[in-house]
């Protein structure tokens, strides 16, 4: 399920039209984005870069953070920390992001990304830690 | 100056394509990555999106690496943390690349990104660091 | 249930001597160690610093690493990202280490701190997320 | 040289007399904090513990942020990131801080620590990154 004004805010995001992505679930505090591996996003050795994976990552908690505000807010992220776990192969990775502490002033997240083989199978490819900020 | 083996490796990369990013330089530990502004990396309010942030830093400091690097090295990101401190407006970004601690098993990084105005201004949106590992 | 090789290793660190820190659990990839919050682990308002909620949330996860290798096996922290997300404040600190994801090269772990109140109320108080490498 | 009421906000930190901490300058954004390394902040290797690196390079930090408000402000750690680069081997620490970028609501800023062996050479063992609120 997701909140018509999130789906318009996710529309006006002209990267992930770019990367094909789409706005899968954003409810409750959880959300979930995807977007296909193409050679259009390859780093050198033909895995999606590091680029899309964190791009991914970090909208999935925005949206997060904006899931528990009123409609019509929005935010910016302040800072993001990603450890990159395994090489992000496969035909599509799947982002997801939580609020692990809401706030006025600050919004404390955390994201988990995973690529889906070929054959379906999925694993995680990344963790991440954040921080968003109400505007 | 770039060596001809890096400006090979980042033709490979099919997100920089994507993006219309060049690597300007990169010898002797320092690396410049450069890509326009347009409503096709943007984020919800106009500005590049962090990701495109992100994935210049993140590259610029692989480059880097890999400049203190013998001939067909690789280096893949273990982890990146960034801190975006102005909203990314303007004509492009540039990212520039350092090593702050070479070594076998891990390389230490540090960058950092600009925005360039319409008029040719200036200013830090972001700073990086993070770890590779050779490949 | 505590490795008694673990145990030894832990009753090495003279800084969690010094915070009269307790290793409480370290076995399958969970760790748990707690330290009393004392006027001498404050920060300037009273509260305790941030380096003892790090030190504890940095050495869960060390052992974290630890009880998934061999005995004698050793770790150190390559990084570490702390988000730190409300205040330090009650009788005790307790932090929870695991494994993200375990490796020969890197493992990527994940950290948790809370304050218990005088009343025995739980809250957290930190998040974190690094990467060790054996040694 | 240092402020009056740094002086008396760092003499509060509980934690920075059990570490035998002394500020030696803060001003202008510019801060310098050392600590000796002794076997009551050692980890199991003998080296001093990353949480002594991470409370002296978080403090010097927070004091940086503070150089630059006015007097009777204070800060509180958002987040905070660190890149251990060398073992934390000799006779002492010293942290440096500076700020990135000064705000109103976030103080962005920087930190670098160095040990300084038995015969006084000195070498850089961790950097640091991350954000100061205003409280």
């Amino acid at each position: 399920m997701i909140r018509p004004d999130l789906q318009e805010n996710f529309a006006r995001q002209g990267i992930m039209a770019t990367f094909g992505a789409t706005l899968e679930e954003a409810s409750g505090g959880r959300v979930v984005i995807s977007a296909p591996i193409t050679p259009a996003v390859s780093q050198q050795q033909g895995f999606a870069h590091a680029g899309l994976t964190f791009a991914l990552g970090d909208s999935a908690q925005g949206y997060a953070a904006l899931t528990a505000m009123a409609e019509g807010a929005d935010v910016l992220t302040v800072e993001m920390k990603i450890n990159l776990i395994a090489p992000a192969a496969g035909r599509l990775l799947r982002a997801y992001g939580e609020v692990v502490k809401p706030g006025r002033r600050l919004v404390v997240t955390r994201g988990r990304v995973e690529a889906e083989a070929e054959d379906g199978t999925r694993r995680d490819i990344a963790i991440l830690q954040g921080t968003m900020i109400p505007v």
